[in-house]
């Protein structure tokens, strides 16, 4: 879009969706970029269905757990709400209101809570006539009830919690040319909490948590994308017309 | 204690819980220090029961959402993340190395989970031998199964999210001389999401969400402090042993 | 206290006190807590007196010089500076706008004087009516004249300038059964300058400055407490009226 | 990729290259995200061309001056130099150590030097062993000598310094079917210093900076690409070998 | 000096001599400069006298509460404390570890303190070897006995304490053409506390704390430069050598 | 001057000019302030030629690559930048719009930059009238196109780029008591880009790059400096004067 265009929209409408993934590994066989792609495209799809712009993908998120693994990046949590405010700030004296994050990982979910509370309370201080208006919101894609119940009905227990068959299927989908196999040993690491990175590789050695992604394939990953799509799409026009 | 009993306590156990609450209106009703002295009474609970030190209360946290109240007070998620990460850094040069946040107030969850991240990143770029095995716990005393199934049992629909008749039962409990009364309306605001200070008063205006706080009594806080204390202190004990 | 209750104060009155301690050793007998027990007994005793809203207890304040003792806990002053800002935003915000913080550490009294710098400007910054007649204090129990003299008085040069008899009989006063006992050198150090927390403690080996604790008594904790209150209260409504 | 493939690279090659780009008004006709589209185009060409890892794209960078216009977003410098701080350490620890930021926008080369010498600094702080090999750089791809000269040859005045016709034709090159039209007014202003963003858009009405981004072409686009790829491809190879 | 010439001084000598000063409003005749002219001045006078280093001048301090007069500049003391802790990190790398701070200004005392402990911690943090060393005090030439007791004798009660006549009096005895004359009110106002900017002014409308500048000479100016230089070389010698 | 001096210029005249220089190593002969000499100087002389207030000299700068040699000192970037925010937040509210800084040093300029966007946009969040016509601009005196012209006369390639014979000319013609001599190696490292500080001692082992300071005369610092000083004079009216 160019910026008349959106200037355009704010007439009607003053919602935006912005993708937040991460950059972490995934296991043997997951995709680096796996939570940013998952949420750029599940975002991609709400924007479509809802007629609702949506902004640059947030590519890096909150990894810090997974940083003992290469090629993980992260944020701090202190960086990311320092990076949420700014977005938000500027969004809203252009005219924005309601702020929809698509989130692919649940590292993300706290830094995200804590940026939104850090950003009202910036923007009420700020001369800004809608700041306190503003309203954001965290809808996760993988916590969508529909997504949750096709996963559980997929992969059962083998669905595990990250590096998941589900998350890896929604990758397929949208890169169908980038499916890795590896052998995946079948005991596979499950249950202990996440504290610091040396502590998660010494407890999850190759850096799946219970999950048995080898069960994934496109066409689950296309059903999940779907049934995220739609939920989302609901959720986020429940979000914009509440008050 | 002394400097040489905590010297001595280390040389077997590096745990410590601390107590973290918040300064914010709790509706017509209830005391502003409500989540300090929840946590800081069940937390002296817990420490007793499973002989470990408790540090001091932490009794202003993050309550930005209450802040169009007076009397309510705040950290910002930027300086709640710091405070924690100061704490953690010289307790764990010190010797500590488990930290359990006995936590009165929901709006601490998000901060406290973003602080424990961005503090184990901190300790192991610092030269603390011990600093890859620390680890810290939220337990929120109000969402322990048993003090839920009892504010139920107790309350059904009146217990409310905020201002709710358990919370209020406990600080009665603690001070049984400082029990308020006042008249609440029937009618009160339920189920709207939390945003900025103002949307939040202007949609629970006298600070309840949903509770009926008049149902409380000092002798179901005796219940529920009880309650919370025997469960935690479980949950303290399996996160100091697990590895 | 409610938030109603608040607001009705506010009407007539819009100072407030804050006590202000510090978690740290306090000699081979001083309790952890003794800045943080002193300030709040102190300062509940002139909130009483003077009929003033006593704010919660800032637990752990600047004591990184004594952080190579176990058990002492610090805000770096940076964080120190965050915390009293926000403190004093959401309470002038709410119409506060005299602040005397009852303080037991000398360790906190630059990090708070710059904090109270930082905070004005601040303040001025934002939309809020009274921000320009804020005014912040530093009331210091252990400096209080007719404390000092009577210190002198019953221990002359064994009073030390930390772990001194002073503080640790007001701690004896304020909690009678946690009175320690223990071995105390008759050599201590004195003298030497605060610079870090390990030249510190190489310097005073067992954490006492100059001090004799052992010649505390619970009846004196009660008399200094006395002036202290008396003396501060006085000094709180001076300032409080002075225009 | 994946985590295990990223360790494998890593053995022989400790080179990344990292598309930076900006999200903010591009004229009446110019794509907001122009400057995040080419970078990462172009990126992806060099990282083809040498065999090296692309990271994900940074897609909004430093464009405060922007920010009247509605749809630009921006980081502030010192966010900025936050953010290229947490992916530099992270990714040093894991062990890569030669950073070409392929960047589209001018507005992030002063924070990235910045961010540069502050990261470095901070590396040589941390206890990784290969902290003082760390290079980072910054490769413009509208400042390549091959790129200027094409432009100039193609467009000659009417290049302008935003909203460029270059700048634009690589986006239709890379969206072929986001190609918009608009009428552009004959006389567009040009030559005046960029200060903050009301004032910037006072002098610069419609968004460009003297120029007509009407005169570019898809396939103009794809010249400027692989002119771009070429020469920075050969840039990056010099900054990677070098010593 | 050249840096061979540092390395050379460091093989016997590890201190430094910094001044800071401020830039602020001095009454109708005093220098906006006079704080950093005085501690200059008096800075150099030290190191001439101890053959110590003369590090450059910090020529504006913390004077929040001067801004409301025009030509006042200030740093918050949360950037002052950024500013010394770099400081003092980049030298203390090269080999120094005693810091003596010569002052021309009250408003630095609270935030150099407040600096110095946030140094000493960052500094053992880092891997460099004698960071357990190093020690920073404050030098504030104005409160040097022998300093004040001249300034006594030669103003009386009119020296007050902001625009003094002995601060005037050095600058004069410094630049002897830039000697300012007014008009001096001779009822100033004295007595009240500093709290914000708007209510200095307030409080003190033409800047001057009490004093009587006009009764200042360069004669006097000299006997208390040589004054101050004598006490505070006898005082950073003590410093150097204390162990 | 003093506060009403600045008060009455401040009637006619809203610009300020603001030396910044560095405190680092210049190689064996150059003294470790010559940037902030050469920087004081030429900025006083343009003051005096375009009657315009000169500020006080920043002594100490972006210099993080030069602090492997003892005696360079330096302020992170994202020091730096608060520091000028701070500068020009306190000036602009007492009405100064105009900034000027006369810079000698490259390593200020990308941090310079990135300073002036993030105060513009700080300025525009205060309610202060004249924030939004705000601007700040760096002159480099060693980038005028005189200058360059004439060292490029006196000494051809033996310029190089740090440590270069002008600026020791400068000096030199400022301080010609301070001249200094040294053998110095014709064999000098030139041409390696600027990374972090180990590695930049590393390459160039004396400090120089690609220079020959022992060209250097006061009377060829005399005509660097009149150059610099007419040139940056025009520049500055122009910059003044535009709109």
């Amino acid at each position: 879009m160019t910026w008349p265009e959106v200037e355009d929209y704010l007439k009607t409408n003053t919602g935006m969706i912005i993708p937040i993934g991460s950059t972490e590994q995934h296991g043997p066989t997951g995709l680096i970029g796996t939570d940013a792609i998952c949420a750029e495209a599940i975002a991609k799809g709400v924007g479509e269905q809802t007629q609702t712009i949506v902004g640059p993908t947030i590519n890096v998120g909150m990894a810090l757990h997974h940083t003992a693994f290469p090629g993980s990046m992260s944020l701090r949590p202190s960086t990311l709400i320092q990076v949420i405010l700014d977005y938000l700030t500027y969004l809203t004296q252009a005219g924005f209101t309601h702020y929809f994050f698509i989130n692919g990982h649940g590292g993300n979910i706290s830094p995200l809570k804590a940026a939104f509370s850090e950003t009202y309370t910036h923007l009420s201080s700020l001369n800004i006539p809608q700041s306190d208006r503003v309203r954001a919101k965290v809808g996760n894609w993988f916590m969508c009830r529909s997504v949750y119940q096709k996963a559980k009905e997929l992969y059962g227990d083998q669905e595990g919690s990250h590096a998941t068959p589900s998350e890896v299927a929604v990758t397929q989908f949208v890169y169908p040319d980038s499916i890795k196999k590896a052998d995946l040993s079948p005991d596979v690491a499950s249950g202990y909490p996440i504290y610091g990175a040396a502590d998660f590789r010494a407890h999850y050695p190759d850096g799946r948590m219970g999950s048995n992604p080898a069960l994934a394939t496109p066409e689950h990953g296309q059903q999940l994308y779907e049934l995220a799509v739609k939920e989302l799409s609901e959720s986020y026009l429940k979000f914009l017309q509440a008050d």
